[in-house]
């Protein structure tokens, strides 16, 4: 179950503390020449230690292709690729070894598992992230040269709500606060999806909405997901809500508004894709936290690690990531039936 | 695309105004006495016409199973069942054969397949949820014999907001007004999963809020998802929402607060899991509306046929069955690593 | 696990003496009118007594669609289907109850649910094969429609092998005589799959061979495959077996030889498919038999109820349907690549 | 569709002539510690050039193993591992590029994706099998843990015919023979899995011997499956081949021959079951070869390389890896439903 997608799909590996995090992705479409700088700015919104905001872990994150590319062209085959843990110092965690931290994944691995890897939330570590980010950038390319964009950005910060590319000041002063104070903060994260033509999604369970929230849902500390009107429109009127069609100039069909976010019985109509995922505040705080051993006898967890404050800034990236590759996924799904909308 | 599930797994199929709708069920445990009351019960939630608040189509929805069971007790091979559409006037859909109609599939359908049964939104109509029902019935029966037990309640209709079984005084005058102004309403269902031990979910993609939330975006109107402390925490501080474990009374290990919804690290942690799910207002409002035809002329809709003012109270019966669904499937999953949590 | 293929996917249910048999098939493409007698050709050519050589169950055999149709055509919604099981006489089963026939699935079923609908084999009865070939036959339309053939035929009935589309003189004499003796037959059943352009197939795991062979496997009574040179290609040189690449007259490469059976790695290479299925002898026989009953204790079973001498005829058109739905399958699965080959 | 299985999965990846070849195994059972040397040891037995019999390339073929274990042992997440391609001269394959090789995938794969890896035969080689045998030794090792054992040995190499666990004096002259000739041979490789309980298999699409075809018709160069009586039962008369039912000492029940080969209704009935797999003489010979360019214009093509005679001795091991991977799937398919045979 480490493998995201139908058509395009990725599986991903690796612990926090092993030696490389990595990927393979099956069904990238042949003859794409991918391009390395593009991949490279991504992996960096999502990099830690690219601000004072978040982890001061600092790894060059550069993935090496160990298959499927010929001469930087995709062939069809799997591309394999890995990310060296250049960083990772078990040794602040060997004391987590017989302890369960809270709101951790710890515990419910040893329960489901019967063991886990505790160095650094073994698995379970946003460190994971770091493949869905460059599966996305790749999925990213294929979608620019069908002209769609996919673009996340910053809605909310703990208390302040500022739709933003990067971290306002304002929401700096929100972070320094809660550092201060040893605390940690949650937020939202919003994505648009532009020039996805009409036509994308499945009608019944793999509605665009639900591959969509699937995908968002399985990101570390995401909480919730909405789209269009969302959890806004349940206090609404459905006639504040219509989105009315009218003919376009250019003799197609659009609407006068986009309350329902892009998506109409589970396909795409056409209008730019608007969802948010909410992410709940870092469950690793900077001051001493009481939980319990594996023996379940009380004990005080002391603050040890580097930690970010707030993962939304470096969520940004990883949301665009996995609705990338979810749209491409639907795309190809759609090309099944014989759809040549993009070719 | 229209099956649901892994290894328990629904297939559904019909639409709205075909002679039934139905499904079939492959995974169900063998060795089990339906109990078609219970059944019954449970579609008697989702009917229309069962309360002066949604629609007036009158259908007795009982299944008719056509596979699957001897003397009453499933034998591992798939349930096969169909609904007869008793009560289906196609001729009040006729007008519409030629209109698009806001923010319903119509128009998606049309450029999805270059086709569309436009009798009652075809397979688009919410009439495909009462197949849904009937298998989530089924999978509640096992879960029962499991100890967990699924609820899904009312927590706002419109305007209101009160977690409630069934409609309450307030709720009906908010139904009743928005039905005097020929408007319609939303609102949010809540459900809680009690006596889920931990264990149960997959740790990457296949995270147990993954595939919940996968499976709320699949019913038609939900617009939204979250658990635990959702969106609201996402204003909160991180110390604000940690479950400190403790030991249990029983020498397990249990959780001081359930911020965490009883999921980490995507897998189940025995503590009541609970979510959200936001339906928007209905789209069909009893006054014209504007809109084009399918050459992309304008014209007016009159409103025809029988229509929900507000989904939100036929939606919990949805919304349990297909949480029953997941987590059936979920732990069917884990089972197949060699787990015995049940037997 | 009552599901076949990937993008075109049958799912079906029912017992062979429950009140129907019937499939839902998901992933048809829209817009294709359905040619209903061309579907009742190919169930007639499975189905029981249409000769003195097989079973002497005597049913319409006539599907009733219940979905995805529109005035005939297809919708790309789920196609539901029933077969009415008419000629069903259970009571010739009661004896089994409690007994286990050899080399039937009665065994194994017990073993794995710990229950079995004892009733004509229940879900293994060969009934089911009636819904493999209405999806069959409407998974052949659509290839048909691509200028693609699926053709299958008798290639050896017991000891008497020739190519033929129908039951010969000399395999009717020996079927003649096992029936006289009270015994029975098996045979080979060949395929050819014409007009297939290259590039069909992918290339590891589900190579197109791979997804044949797996097809037909899942056939009643099937015990082996092989494709191309087959197993007689185990004794001979590379040398007696190279197909030699050369210009075919219009531009194209074709091969001088089609020891490949028309598959290179898994992908077709524009030749003709060919491949072949070998049936075992009916294991229910005209002459009592010794086995053991549920507690173990042996007992004599005394033939009952109505069988084939050899399954082989009526074999034909299942293999037909199911190449023809693994082909249509692959050819979905090549398109959500953004392939075009038939567009 | 580089993957491999349903619950136990293994997707591989990586070319003939890129840095590595690689696979990921998700769905290992937890808490198993891995016998590195069991796994060297059936590594040997793929590796080329371990006799004169067989392919002059030498590669220590050591995985290394990147994620998914913790001291040795397994933890239930991914397992990734690598085998580095020590040994490959690419330059042998630069002629090659503009070549279609009789009975490669060549020119299959250059009609599927419009590009295609020449060196060496890209990921068509027969080089990814030994990731397969990696994940295949640790399903063994599983497997080994219930009682299960699975072996694969010779049992035809041109036209000699001997069961046989090696390559025996007179399947040496027969491989001498026909290097001398600049020719090649095929044969046919057997394989008995033991030890296996009843239930195993679903029962309708997923039968045992469809998964066990279509896995071994996945490897290079397989042309045919049969299993129990096979193709050799055509011509046999059902009451030859009745597998009598009678109690066994302990209480069980058994059958007095195995002409089923251990699989009933798709199930297996506990008896040992044993296919067999036959492979095509290798298709690149130490001779000149007509062939194409990808121009489509005659070339002769001059024998390069290093090259089997032969691949049965070495596909011994590979039938076994994939059987192993088979079983164990099965036997996690049919934990899903609750069977505890194995707790």
């Amino acid at each position: 179950m480490n493998t995201f997608g139908n058509i395009f799909r990725l599986t991903t590996f690796g612990e926090s503390h092993g030696p490389v995090t990595g990927g393979v992705i099956d069904g990238m479409p042949a003859g794409i020449r991918i391009d390395m700088d593009a991949l490279e700015t991504m992996m960096a919104r999502r990099r830690p230690g690219s601000s004072g905001n978040v982890s001061a872990r600092r790894e060059a994150d550069r993935p090496e292709f160990l298959s499927g590319l010929l001469d930087g062209v995709t062939t069809g085959t799997p591309i394999a690729f890995t990310i060296a843990n250049t960083d990772a110092r078990s040794a602040d965690y060997d004391a987590m070894a017989n302890t369960y931290r809270p709101c951790h994944a710890d515990y419910t691995y040893q329960m489901k598992y019967g063991i886990r890897d505790h160095r650094g939330g073994g698995r379970a570590s946003a460190r994971e992230t770091a493949a869905r980010v460059v599966a996305g950038a790749l999925a990213k390319q294929v979608l620019t040269g069908y002209g769609i964009s996919v673009d996340a950005y910053i809605l909310q910060i703990g208390r302040v709500a500022e739709k933003s590319a990067e971290v306002t000041a304002a929401m700096k002063a929100e972070i320094e606060e809660a550092r201060a104070e040893g605390d940690t903060l949650g937020g939202i994260v919003g994505c648009t999806i532009s020039g996805c033509p009409a036509g994308i999604g499945e009608p019944m369970y793999a509605k665009l909405q639900a591959m969509l929230a699937g995908a968002m849902m399985s990101i570390n500390a995401a909480k919730g997901f909405d789209y269009g009107s969302g959890f806004a429109g349940a206090a609404m009127r459905g006639s504040e809500l219509i989105d009315t069609f009218i003919p376009a100039s250019d003799g197609t069909i659009t609407t006068l508004t986009n309350h329902s976010g892009g998506i109409q019985g589970g396909i795409s109509n056409g209008q730019p894709i608007d969802f948010r995922v909410v992410f709940k505040p870092v469950a690793t705080m900077m001051r001493p936290m009481q939980t319990v051993d594996t023996d379940g006898s009380p004990v005080t967890l002391q603050p040890r690690g580097r930690h970010d404050v707030c993962v939304v800034p470096r969520a940004v990236a990883v949301v665009e990531a996995m609705a990338a590759m979810t749209v491409l996924d639907a795309i190809m799904m759609d090309q099944c039936h014989g759809s040549t909308r993009f070719v």
